[in-house]
Parts: structure tokens; sequence; C-alpha cells
């Protein structure tokens, strides 16, 4: 196969995760609420993954933990939910740099129900604006719901001081956690955080499965009602099989946290370095002092990030310009706007995210491949030539 | 193994089903909104499963079906999105005996939420009163949501028929066919249906997916929001392996068909007639002539469900009392109750859930100890000796 440094959008599920679900399709099949054999079996597998999730996450109990059908019924859930349970509050605090998970849906709250968005600006390193965050808390917020790590450039956000000070005016605090758990240590028993969201599939486990992290006592409003599952704050059929892959998963990330924390940290490193040193014209964007281990986003000036990924393709090279779920689109990201990034620079935005399963063979591989790449399409791109902003290289968020 | 015949509280995931997903988790496992080619195999797989429920169904177009977590979802969507779609229209009709995953919703709707809700009742037969239903209908009503098959009974409501009902108002016509997909003929592209929810998990697929029909053209509007996969009508990052299982096992499901309407009938019919000729004091509830073919629920007087359950564990076969979600409460199930089945028979209430895997052998089997079974729990009743309903036998919903 090829090398994917694109574990970001998505990862590979670990051969040890599938083995764990495999008898939960065809043996342990059973409804967990069943009255009999074939039921009583799967309980026990639900509870022991919710104690891994827990652990991974240093909450303070397992009952904590709901499972989802992944990072996006998460994030809505949250927040929704916070809106439900505090219903003369009629503000959300967010940051200009969320998921849509987490930004289409205060588009939507603001737009169609009438609740007014505060959407936190960033620096030219990603980091939050905290004068802006401090200004925007009020009593009138229901719920702050700020990323733990930013997807594309990996800059990880202060969410422990953000939720000491949400709590101060009473709102309730919320984390898109989907890409820092798993790849950096976390205590929420000896947090403020009242929520998290997390995906499996982020982390090694299948897609459609995730959690939401809810602190004892909070209030809650289940977005799904029906049968009584996950003690009534989530109806429906427990995704059995997935929900103790995750489980593997989880207890798999512990203990390749100082992996992920060296490893993993070092190749990226070693990537990042050699790329920045060989090809002209290309910088690190986010905080390169304050990240995740295993993402570095480039931004190569004076091209396009599809063309890249096409040729970085023709070499078995799986990477990503953007998040996944805004390429196909021509516009730069929206993390790449907010973080004031020229246009002839977002444009060429290349994320490259690394996993446990990242081989310095591979990376030294890329090293030796990317330069070319960039040098082909520049010898192309009419903006490189004259290396100025062309006029007929309009913005389009001007 | 034993004997599994609580096929309508879910399935064993067929073999060529769990064989279809295996590559997606650790070969194809990309993200398919992805730039390279771990994401482009994937797309063109959901999109072949995608017409394969389509087929099932007798949908005209594919792109009327939307991927999501399970039968919960689909059917929380649906009733949520209609009344998003019409905000003038503040009333639902339902029926007495749907699931909790839409009476349980529409009883947080009217009492949260301030609609209203029309619960049409049933007959002795579990048949729906088609005069109350035609008298709730009204240019108030945004959506109606009545199930195509009851989970408890099997017995079949006349959809095509309430839907046309439903539109001469010119409210949207819901039905939770959960238990009605890939067990009965469907052809949607004829009917007046707007939306149908299915759940993979009830057809031998997996747990944690499932679909929401949508007719072309129809009003709707999202439950989650984020990412623009399913065009926009459902964000998250795809379930593609449980798509895909999705996928082949309605292939498999439109195949099988005739060997559901033709040998598992035949097998329940065996079952059943066997059952009421050996043993005293019991009768079939639901409409036997208006029946899905794997669905025999008997009503034993005089004795308790989960006892019955507990010595038929022993001997190693599974079936259920009430539906999954409700068992573990010592009511009877709502939808005896809505038939208005004696309480002495109400807790007996027993049902087998066959499905293409039940062999004649097991059937026999049942046959064979059934009758050993329930004359040992009357010994054990007090309630049997005198026949009669003693008033230490109180119903629990006078
Ligand atoms: C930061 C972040 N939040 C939320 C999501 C959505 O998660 P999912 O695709 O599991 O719904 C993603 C990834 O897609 C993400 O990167
Ligand atoms: C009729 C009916 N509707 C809805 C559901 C809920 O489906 P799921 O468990 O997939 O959410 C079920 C089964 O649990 C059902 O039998």
């Amino acid at each position: 196969m090829g090398i994917y440094l694109d574990n970001n959008a998505t990862t590979r599920v670990d051969d040890a995760v599938v083995a764990e679900m495999l008898p939960l399709f065809t043996e342990h099949f059973g409804n967990p609420s069943s009255m009999h054999g074939y039921g009583a079996a799967v309980g026990g597998k639900i509870e022991w993954a919710r104690g891994e999730v827990q652990k991974l996450l240093g909450a303070a109990f397992d009952t904590e933990i709901v499972f989802t059908s992944g990072g996006t019924e998460s994030d809505n859930t949250a927040i929704l939910s916070a809106l439900k349970a505090y219903p003369k509050r009629r503000e959300i605090v967010t940051s200009v740099v969320e998921h849509p998970a987490v930004l289409s849906f205060c588009d939507y709250l603001e737009s169609k129900e009438g609740y007014k968005v505060h959407r936190i600006p960033v620096d030219g390193k990603g980091d939050l604006d905290m004068a802006a965050y401090e200004a925007a808390l009020s009593e009138n917020v229901a719920i702050v719901s700020i990323m733990w790590a930013n997807n594309e450039t990996g800059t990880i956000f202060p969410v422990e001081q953000l939720a000491v000070m949400a709590k101060k005016v009473g709102a309730l605090f919320h984390t898109d956690a989907v890409q820092a758990v798993g790849k950096i240590p976390m205590d929420l028993a000896n947090s403020e955080i009242d929520m998290l969201s997390l995906s499996g599939h982020k982390l090694h486990a299948p897609k459609g499965v995730g959690a939401l992290y809810l602190k004892r006592g909070i209030r809650f409003r289940p977005l799904f009602r029906g049968g009584h599952q996950e003690r009534g704050r989530r109806a429906g059929t427990e995704n059995a099989p997935a929900i103790v892959g995750l489980g593997k998963a989880c207890q798999l990330a512990r203990e390749a946290l100082p992996v992920e924390l060296g490893q993993v940290a070092a190749l990226r490193d070693r990537l990042e370095s050699a790329l920045i040193e060989a090809i002209p014209n290309c910088f690190v964007t986010g905080n390169p002092a304050n990240r995740l281990p295993n993402t570095a986003n480039i931004a190569f000036e004076f091209i396009e990030g599809e063309a890249i990924l096409l040729l970085m393709n023709e070499f078995g090279i799986a990477a990503s310009s953007g998040s996944a779920c805004t390429s196909g689109s021509l516009e730069p990201s929206h993390v790449m706007r907010a973080m004031g990034v020229p246009y002839t620079a977002a444009h060429g935005a290349t994320r490259f995210s690394l996993s446990r399963d990242t081989t310095q063979a591979e990376i030294d591989k890329v090293i030796e491949v990317m330069p070319g790449i960039i040098e082909r399409l520049r010898k192309l791109s009419p903006y490189w030539t004259n290396q100025g902003a062309s006029t007929a290289f309009q913005p389009v968020y001007s």
C-alpha cells in the first residue's frame, strides 16, 4: 500500500480492534437489553468499553461516558442540550476555527432559531484571542464550545483555563476533542470541562461510533428519544461491535501515548524541518510550539493544494488540504482565512497527519519526493514566475 | 449454539455481510470525502449500497436514501424535520402501538414543545381504528407517523392507504418500517409514503446503521449539521463499513424474500398451531390474517413472561416478552394494553420471531419443550390453581 498521512481525516482500524469486534457480529450478536444469553454477554463488553474510554479521558466515573454515532452527533447533542437545559440563556460562545459540526450548527442556531453566537477570532498562529473570549462571556451564555485541538493545524487551545472562565459566568463548557483524544494526555476529573466530544475513527476505531463525556451532575437533554439505552441519554439499540472496538482503541491509545508524544512527534518534526529546508517559499501554519504531535500543516506558496494532492497521490502518498469536509470546494479553508494566511499561501496549505503506524522509511520517502512535486507545479504556475500577487488570482474570501 | 427466536430484537449479522464489511476497516479505510486513493474506492461502495437499499424498498431514485445510525435516529429525524418544515402545523398523528422511538419522542414534543399529538387506538387484533384516524386528520397536522408492522405482534398497518388519506390534508406521511423491511415486499415508487425508517440490525446487517427514505421533492430539515455528507442531509463522516454491510444485507433480503414469505412463514405457522394445540389457555395476539411472516406472539395465561423466558433460556431458546426496550420492567407492554389483552394473559405474552436462518429442527425442539415449561410454571402459579382473576394479581396499568 501507499503512504498514509491523512490520519486527521480518518485512521486505519487497528487489527486488534477488528479482532475485538468480530465476535459481536455473528456470535455475541444479541440485543444487550434482551432477557437471554445472547444479550447478557454483550452488556458486560459495553461496560468494559465504557471504562476504557473513561481511563483515556481521565474521567472520574464511567457513567460520565455516553456512546454516540460519532463526533458530529456528540457536538450537536452537547450544544443543543445546553440550550434546552438553560432556556433563558440565549447566547453561545465558540471560535472561528471550529469544525463544521460546531460552526455550521451554530450558524443554523443563529439564523433559524434566534440565538446569538460569539465567534472568537484567532491570531496568525491560530491562538485564541483571550481578551475577546473574556469579553464574550456573560450570564447570557448557555454554552461555550471550543475545540481542544484544531483539525487542520493541530494548534491546541487552553481548554482547562477556558472552562474555568466559563464556569465563572455559569455557562457550560463543551470541547470538541475529536482530534485531541489519544494524542495528548487528558485528566478530565481534575478539570472544569463539562462536556467533551470524541470520534472513534480518528483513533483507530471504526467509523460510526463516538462518545460524549458528560460531567456528573450537569443538566442534560438527549437528542434522540426512544428506548432507555445509555441511561436514557441516547436512545437506540447500542452499536455493540463498534462500541467494543472503541473501547479497545482507547486502551491501545492509552498505552501508545508515549509513542505518540515521542516517536510520532519526532517523525513529524523530521518531515517538517526537511521540507522547510529543501523547498523555497513555504512555511508552517499554526503554532509550532503548541500543537498535536502528529500534525504538520505546511503552506506552499503560489500553487494549488488540490494539484499538490493529485501529484502526491501519483506517488502513493495520501494527505489533505483543508479538512476532508471542505475539500472539493475552491475556497481556502476557513481556518487559513481566520489566521490571515495570505491567499497565495492558503491555497497551497497541505496537511500531513501521522499516526503510530507511520514509519521513518515512509517519512523519508515523502521528504525525497516533495521538492520535485512542488517544483513541477510551480513551473506550471502563472503566479510563480512573477512571484507577486497577480490580479487574476483574487481571493474568493475577500 | 442455541435456538435464536428473537430476530425482532436483533439479528445475527450474515457472514456474507461481514465479509463485505471487513476490507473497509483496514484496507479501503479512507474518508470518502478525501482527495486520494484511500477515499475514492469507498465512495463508490457507498453508492452501490444506496442502490441496494433503493431496490429493496422499490424506491424511484437512489438519492432518496439517506444513511443514518439506526431506526431511532431515522424516526426522530423524520418527525422533527416535518415539524420544522411546516411550522404552522402544530399537530402530529401517530398510533398507540408505535415503538418508543416514535411514541416517547411524541410524548416529549407534546409535554415540552407544545405540539398536539393524536394517538390512534387499535382494536383487539391490533388493527388501527380507521374512523379515529380519519377524524384526527386536518390541515393542522404536519406529520403522520404510523408503523408499517408492529414489533411485538407483527400486525401490518395499511400504510399505503393511510398515506393517501394524509396527503389529502397536506400532511407528510412517515412510516417506521424497521420491522417490515426485508420481510414483506415494498414498492415505494408507487406509493404516497413520504418518509420511511429502517434499521440495519433487524435484517442481518450490523447495529449502528439505518436509513431514512425521503421521497424526492419533499421538504426536509436535517437533525445533524456539520459537513456536507449525504447531500447535506446528514452530517458526519460516513459509516462506510456498516453502510456497505447494509447494502449487502438489503441485496440478500431481496433475494430471500420468497424464503421469508414461504419457508419462514410456514415454520412460524407450524410453531404456532402446535403450541396452541398442545398448551391449554393460550392464544395468538395480533391479527393472524395480516402479519409479518416471521412473528408469532402467544399469550400464555396466568404466568409471567419473564419466568417463561428464563426457563426457555435453560433450554438454550431465546425469545422475548414485550419488546427488548421494555423488558426489565414489570408492566405488560403498551402494545398488549392497547389491544385490551386481559392482564392475566398480557403478562405471559411471549414473542417468537424467526428468520431465514431458523430451521425446522429448531422449531420442532421448541414445540417439544414449551408445553413442559408452561406446565412447570403454572404449577408454581397462585393464579393457575383457581384459574380466575385473583385480587392479588392487580394490573399495574389499571
Ligand atoms: C475537530 C473535529 N470535530 C468533529 C469532527 C466530526 O466527526 P465525525 O466525522 O465522527 O462526525 C471531525 C472530523 O470529521 C473533526 O476533525
Ligand atoms: C418498530 C421499531 N422501530 C424502531 C426501532 C429502533 O431501532 P434502533 O434500535 O435501530 O434505533 C425498533 C427496534 O429497536 C423497532 O422495532
